[in-house]
């Protein structure tokens, strides 16, 4: 098994074969929580901070659990209410958690490049929970898991990520991860949902949905982040749902046996149909939540290890 | 020992010899939290998750500290800040978290019935921690083990519940636990904040505390909350207090041996004199606090013995 | 090793000899935690609760990571959505927490003399996390442990604490505790920001950072806090920084090998120049933060020691 991080930064720092260490060992806590295997103490008495600058319940949650179901002492910092406030900057914000000595730093902040920065003034390993359009690795990790076990494998399949591509690390991260192990990625939405300079991620770009959706075996559907867009393009919900809202019809076009899925939260009505996105024969949205978990898990576990390791190669009491 | 729920939604659902099996096990518990009996494992490698779609400080804190006490890993989800603002439905949220494969869930919501929805859409043990006007049994329940301590009984007692009757899930709660118990239970408060209906509930209705509390075995004020009372009657604290506020003279009908109870948080000189709220000589309302916490532990433990049974009931790996 | 305290509510009821047991048991649990030794079990099957009526990320932090350190079940209580918006009492809102049967309570509260009526009416210890201009005696016993890492002793040094004394709770604290342990102290700053009363103190005062400066050991900045300035004074920043602001320059007065301290968060470019806040070679400002902990973990320890033999000399089940 090789894992050589000492961060969890982005999808694009990894090779592929840490792209399957990390999903295999995913698979392995997955099926510990089916089976409801009490906690392991893989991280016992280490100390995990999550730092979320943006709120997400459901990611800060899913972080939360995993560190604890391995014994960690996990610590949740409300950075709205904190020092920022009062002026401080984020180095020193990260300066100062730093000198409490934790190991497992995740962060999530809403300018693209910030983990980066902050992975560098620390000496922990830093998980990167989303950076403004950046990346979100482990999002696209369970979603590769969660496409593996539908699948039974994960190259040479035909992907399309449809909706608001533009403003999305989560389309950043999984075009990324898809692409390195060999898939078809195809992008459907309207042109003014497309991020600029698409070309250099080869991929093929699709306005219709119907026929981007043409034979693919997954279908990624995206949240409409209409928090994220400034002053331009705001389509109506009506006509966004008529156009590229998922429905039965729609994925007609698709794969008989093709998979549906959506990182959450969900706008039903707007970005996919509710009843689809309850159908538990197409749907897998309930098991990409699941799969985070044990995704999160897995490459805590993983940083854990290659902190330790780093810490017995310098001498006792030396800050490493 | 018969304890058969599955949830505790309210205490609509519980016999009266559940009912008696939960006050003996927090009995327990309470006596193992003042002798400070180091914290069991009861809830080792289980998760417990805290939803509060309303704040509440006090009800939350004995939550998590009974999870704490019986070795769960305990989460709080601050639900204001959630995937509700960005539009996500109850339900989604349920399912969400219960992807996350937790245990015990505790859900305090604004809608009276969304706790019940909830249960219903998911595999974990659910926890009411009070659901708009409708219920909130462990606050009856740690009522109930005030009583009972205090009375050396929890039948035959005449018992008045003061105030803001209409607007309060406390009172609903207690009203239906100590009917089933075989209790006197009487009404006492202004006709506007009084519930319509009272018919079905089998209890006596008084406009004037002195004719309302004469005899009786335990006085039991409630908040008057006026965060609930949308554009109706709202009284002048001053009136309120001079016809419904309990002090010594109003107290001086009820029998010699009378005890005070209050939910909290108190309106000091609104529904209650200050002096006699803390008078331990009749109040218990300290005693209620502690038993909160009792009451909690002895129900989670009892849904976690249920909810064990259930998966062992099952092939491994199938989910519950 | 003797340690007779109660509570920690400040510096000022300490002894010299429980001053240096408890930087002594500080300096253990500092190795400890740079040597990453797995947590403690010294506070195994207790209870912490932070109640924190004013934002501190930091503070709250390091108190949380101190105590789950040491084995404690941890509750952060977030006070301002609490029960006190329902208008109940600073002292309810204890005496409720105390019915709970917490064993450590650790309060910050804006108002002077809150902590200290806080502690007089529950069982349990209580940790002053600073309130209002009064005191902030972890605070001082961590630049304490700082200062007599760096110097080798805390005694006969000449420390200038400099800038906005008048609003400190830091100063107060660490006036006090450099006192006691036979420094001398120097303020420094603008009249309007010197409090009234200083004579008592044993101080000596400059206006002139300069003059403040000569020959000092230890320079230690304060925080500007212009949220506690209400209506009176406030300097303009570029005005403040030019006078008061440290700078290599100034520090130049200083002895060669002086130490620069500020309790963050720092307003880099106000109260002291970014370079020189960084410069290793001089400033041990991510020194305080990590001597925070340690600091923060011996205190506890200590507290609980003083509350298991208490409770020891009590017959069983009685409270406490």
């Amino acid at each position: 098994m090789r894992f050589d991080q000492r961060h969890l930064l982005g999808i694009e720092p990894l090779r592929p074969d840490e792209i399957t260490t990390l999903l295999d060992l995913s698979d392995q806590y997955a099926e510990r929580n089916r089976k409801r295997t009490p906690s392991t103490d893989v991280l016992a008495g280490m100390t995990q901070i999550n730092m979320f600058f943006e709120n997400s319940t459901r990611t800060q949650a899913s972080f939360e659990l995993a560190g604890k179901r391995l014994g960690a002492d996990v610590m949740n910092m409300a950075m709205q209410a904190s020092s920022i406030k009062k002026g401080e900057t984020l180095v020193d914000t990260a300066m100062t958690l730093n000198a409490m000595r934790p190991d497992l730093l995740v962060v999530r902040h809403p300018q693209s490049g910030a983990v980066d920065l902050l992975s560098q003034k620390v000496d922990c390993a830093v998980l990167n929970a989303g950076d403004g359009r950046h990346e979100h690795p482990t999002q696209a990790l369970l979603d590769a898991l969660t496409i593996r076990r539908a699948k039974g494998r994960l190259h040479r399949l035909s992907i399309a990520i449809c909706g608001d591509i533009a403003h999305s690390r989560v389309a950043r991260s999984n075009i990324l991860l898809l692409g390195k192990m060999e898939n078809r990625v195809r992008l459907v939405g309207p042109p003014t949902l497309m991020p600029s300079g698409i070309a250099e991620f080869g991929v093929e770009v699709f306005e219709d949905m119907r026929e981007g959706l043409k034979d693919v075996d997954v279908v990624m559907m995206l949240r409409l982040q209409k928090e994220r867009m400034d002053g331009g393009f705001i389509p109506s919900e009506r006509e966004y749902y008529h156009r590229y809202g998922l429905d039965a019809e729609k994925l007609g076009h698709a794969k008989e046996d093709a998979i549906v899925m959506h990182p959450g939260p969900m706008n039903r009505g707007v970005e996919i149909d509710g009843t689809l996105a309850d159908d538990i024969n197409r749907s897998v949205i309930q098991e990409q939540v699941e799969m985070g978990v044990a995704v999160r898990m897995a490459a805590m576990d993983l940083l854990a290890r290659s902190l330790r390791a780093r810490r017995a190669n310098h001498n006792e009491g030396v800050m490493v």
